[in-house]
């Protein structure tokens, strides 16, 4: 469809599952033990950290992979202070600029990590503490100087600490304010530093708070739209929080696209089964073709498909980062070829035209969406209607399930 | 607190469940055989109609309840044509005027039911359909008219299926423009006729759709803003539909009353291990404290407080409608005298605003909330911080044990 | 593999979806107006259920399916006392042997609607009223007779009202007990008229009921070993009860086959998102497959493959009865091919065999299977293990990712 | 009602949420900096685990709490060999028994930690490879024998890790089969060793692995059944666990409880709105009533009531961990009182023996009991029933709003 499949997929790999899952969870210790980490607890963090990079750009090549993503603690570590973590940032990223080049990548998007230390446990734009909004600040400062200084197309928030554990000693128009503040701030430095990279959202429902304020798309957009935001942010779609907010992940991309705030996507899955994050390679072959229906359809991505999915707990040989990532490669790829048949033969979007066409042909559907008409004439036309034909009211089968099967065509 | 509990909980009866309840579900017959409908498929609808409308608001009087809710089509017929429905409706309006007047009662709000019939099987003001938007138009015309008639304070829209089954037969930035459409016409209506009861949104996640389009309370909101709708509208929560979404009923309670949106409320209660409606009357102790307190903190509803709660399917006896609405009205009021209580002592509050004291008591934090710093400014404090004393930057426990004692105080 | 198609799959069109099924729905009226039920509220119902068995036939014929379940209720009607429900019941089975004998079809399995009546609103075999126990007895009599005499394969149990709305109101031992006592009763009663069919139970976690006591498969083989009914009873595994319990239908085929337990399939798919049975065809690609596999790996059912799928309530074309049961076909067809290649190839099972090795070849491992060792010499063995070599005793890895590659190989 | 409240609730206190919880989550780092804590990195680790268990005494005397549970690894550290590991152990449970006779406590239950450590990511008694099975009975074979050593009333078997993450790459029967073989062993062991206290599987659904073999007490029921083990089990009923496998926790209880399976509590909570454990304490007053009528009703727990509860992440004051503590007393204290007064009035009670009057007061009811009559004597009884007075078999309303308005009497 007019385009190479890399640019309609710009994949992106996540450098914090590939690198820095451990296999730990909330029962277990890690299970990795990557060779590239032997004798890390006795080196010098900086010079790990390095050495971490350079595994990575190896794997993002071997991959054929020409994105990635990052947080900024994951790529570096926490010092004893702000500077010294700044310090150490800075030696770092030049470091990974040197080393993405030598990898023909660059970074999809950059964000930073404001969930992990325990000054977040309560929040960090929304923290009820002043300075661990200060310290957040400080954090975003420099990971987007970061993000820019690595050719960055996008900067990222998802706010894992910004919502609540309990209602009942929550201040929750404050911290919806203070959430806002801080995303003005953000969109106000990022201008100041000449990043034209794109902000994004990622909406999540919950986990680890019991509630996210950027529960979903909707929700997401709301508040974009009540703080007057909607024009400096997109939103960055991931599978796997959709079904954790009860959505499919077809329904996230198309609410965010028909808006135009889809930007980018995580591409990951859960599993039907479980009530949290399980963070899959997406790799369905329905569920693949449906997510790429949207991408085409919208003609593209501002940002990519960045693989924000982790190995199983128990894969614990590195061949299997490859096995992942192939898997997660050759889903979306499937889906695509897919998806592109089914737009190209343009059966289904036929049929759905024809579901609407009273929209487009008849009188009283056109005056409705030009909004000529208002209740009172609505009222008298439905009386005609009402009191001649009711046949002519009735509206034809939905044909769900002949839906289901041209589908199916597409997707085996 | 300064007001009878009567004004605090304007406790309204739903026509629906109280009358038209049937105790069917998807598989099962009518269970219900009330003294007042012998002889109903005999008798023609509109003296049928009268008939309940009379036990109706004996049953009204009998419980003390000064307020009700109705659906067009649960009060009066449809007939074989929209003029036929229309003239029965005119018939029946006039009757409930003045059976409401003997009981006491006036309307809260009054709502058309579109998505009974199978025109709306595909959606009312989202069909697919112009001619069924028309229906759908003049129902509510007609049911706006006779909400003012019989002295509503507010017309609500529960979009039951205004939502999909299938996004693959959906277009769904049509559906929803339409749905805007819609809304904007029933905003000129109310003008036109001199409604100047508040016009309100029901969320419902889903149920009988896959998807519905005002499925919480953020993603009606954004439905609002986007289409240039929040001040035309306010929010009825419904706490079943609160807890289908995936929020507490005081979560959805506190995300309206903050932006200044919670208009009314259907109080009932859904069964955690279910994933349907279930509509049972709220009686439980701790639920019933939390939704009275949002409800005494925002000064009080404009609208009121509707029994939308059905008796059990095995409950079948005429003394069941009371016991259930007796036992909801007395858990409310259980719960108004609890919140009273609880705001009045005021030590949770305390707690609150202890919690979130550096954002009013420190000049980092005044000045973040005055938005006079940006972040810039906020890094280098930051640095500042991070580089004296890590402790400062430390939050004081959340005290979420403490704060589920205190609330158990007031709950028993 | 060494079958034909229709062997490994006897698949079953559902009488009641595909007959009885009107399109209504919690908030909904029926939308299906079929041309073959014209005039059926003005005919005797007798003839009216004859008619609809004719036409069933038809559809049956023309998907060239070779077998169809029923309700007693669903083909034959209620009359005012049961002797009249009887003897219609008599007249009609009659016909349909006729009838099914011209179409070339025969029973895969009958059963007794003990759902719908409100009599039986507060359960049937679990009833706190004997006179409704003994009502549910005779329901059940009357159709194991006429399950014989349409040559059925199998007598199938839902207790779809065996469960309780409230915990509070129930005596939970006796309830089971008695249900334990009509299933003893059931297996006399196959026994003293010949019916030589399988007896099943069929699972469901809840849906009319809050809680019913077929929850999943674990917990009715639960019921039946603890009344010692474990010989006389087979599982009917349906997809959608499955997805609604937990697990997926895979995991509650591969729990019923492995003990010996799996009689039969209802070959449907819930929506991953709605917290209610929608008894959607299954189709998904991956989802066939991996049901096909259970099947072929245990050799095939006894029983059969019964539609127990319905048209959405939107699909309202009779031609949409052929669609979705085309569907349901083709895909399971596909999954079993899909499976055939999977097992015949062998790489997944010769990579679990892998996976389990040290069971069938080391010393430690078959002392443990065959039961030659206990804790004293394990833990003996574990400080030898555990003091010389950690790697010993690691594990290899589970190597999801390319178990779900491989998988996608034979789905696509 | 004859005991005291301490012989009704043998409250015992969690080791491991306790001394162990360090607030650390899936996207997050410890947060507690518990005062007895500072050194721990430098300390040899038997020092500063008997340091734990001197503070964990003074926690548990200062609450009045006469039992305790343990984990042999959160007890002991896990040392570089199986040997190392068993002779830190023998220390410290030497000192652990001086310890708990200075608070005047001793062991509730002990049980041992099979599912932290990478050995287990697969698996204990379930892993694919036998030496991990060997090494997870030397574990058992130990804690075993430090439970005795410490009074213990029983040992608990909870199998985090005993499941699958994919059914792609499980051998389910063989797993099963080794989970039994591992029960059989521990049922000899105990016997060897003189060790008389009650064993017990704790159901979980799901978390850490995608499906846990002991899901709920049903499955585990079958379980034990279906390998002969359920005269040599009880159950262990955790509340969170309850609600995560769909139940209500006072449904689990009851299905225990009606087959003797009843044999100890996990009293916690979990949160509606999430799907993962939150291990909450155990405050709702409605909950904490009617879990404390099931154990009234049994007559009380062989067992106790073990906070398997911890502090949320953000509470971080060690003044937390007695917050949370008196507040799960309190609330099942109540709960107790609470279900006394419900029982000795005896109005629900009554209400539900009149519920079920037919089984005890009419012939038909009584044979059907006494299994003296089978489905051809039922047919017959149900023909003249049903020809005779329709309304005879009609049952009574279930009444279940108000068996609701009676519970909160007792509630609040």
């Amino acid at each position: 469809m007019g385009k190479k499949m890399k640019d309609w997929l710009k994949f992106s790999l996540a450098f914090w599952h590939t690198m820095r899952g451990d296999g730990s969870d909330p029962f277990g210790s890690p299970t990795k033990s990557w060779p590239w980490e032997e004798g890390a607890s006795s080196l010098d963090p900086v010079t790990m950290a390095k050495r971490r990079l350079r595994v990575f750009f190896e794997i993002v090549k071997k991959l054929g992979v020409e994105y990635w993503c990052f947080h900024d603690r994951d790529i570096s570590p926490e010092g004893s202070s702000l500077q010294e973590s700044n310090a150490m940032m800075d030696e770092i990223v030049q470091y990974a600029k040197v080393e993405q080049e030598k990898a023909g990548a660059r970074v999809l998007w950059g964000t930073a990590q404001l969930f992990k230390h325990p000054r977040y446990a309560q929040g960090g734009a929304t923290s009820p503490n002043a300075t661990v909004f200060a310290h957040a600040a400080a954090q975003v400062t420099k990971t987007m100087e970061a993000t820019k200084y690595l050719g960055g197309d996008g900067y990222v928030f998802w706010g894992g600490r910004e919502g609540y554990s309990t209602l009942l000693n929550t201040d929750l128009k404050l911290e919806l304010d203070n959430l806002a503040r801080f995303m003005k701030m953000a969109v106000h430095y990022a201008k100041s530093i000449g990043f034209t990279g794109q902000l994004l959202l990622e909406p999540k429902p919950q986990e680890p708070t019991k509630h996210q304020y950027d529960y979903d798309v909707s929700t997401t957009s709301a508040f974009l739209l009540r703080y007057g935001l909607q024009d400096d942010f997109k939103i960055n779609v991931e599978c796997n929080h959709a079904t954790l907010s009860g959505h499919s992940c077809q329904h996230e991309l198309q609410m965010a696209s028909i808006y135009g705030m889809l930007g980018s996507l995580d591409a990951n899955s859960g599993d039907p089964q479980t009530g949290w994050d399980t963070d899959q390679f997406l790799t369905d072959p329905k569920e693949a073709t449906l997510v790429a229906a949207v991408i085409l359809k919208q003609g593209g991505l501002a940002g990519g498909v960045n693989f924000d999915a982790k190995l199983r707990r128990e894969s614990t040989d590195p061949l299997d980062l490859f096995y992942g990532h192939i898997g997660g490669i050759d889903g979306l790829a499937r889906g695509l070829r897919n998806a592109a048949r089914m737009i190209e033969e343009g059966v289904m979007d036929g049929m759905v035209e024809e579901r609407y066409s009273s929209w487009r042909e008849t009188e009283l559907g056109k005056e409705i969406v030009e909004e000529k008409v208002g209740f009172k004439e609505l009222a008298a036309a439905a009386v005609v209607a009402g009191g001649e034909e009711k046949e002519e009211e009735g509206v034809k089968s939905g044909r769900e399930e002949l839906f289901e099967m041209w589908l199916n065509r597409y997707v085996v």
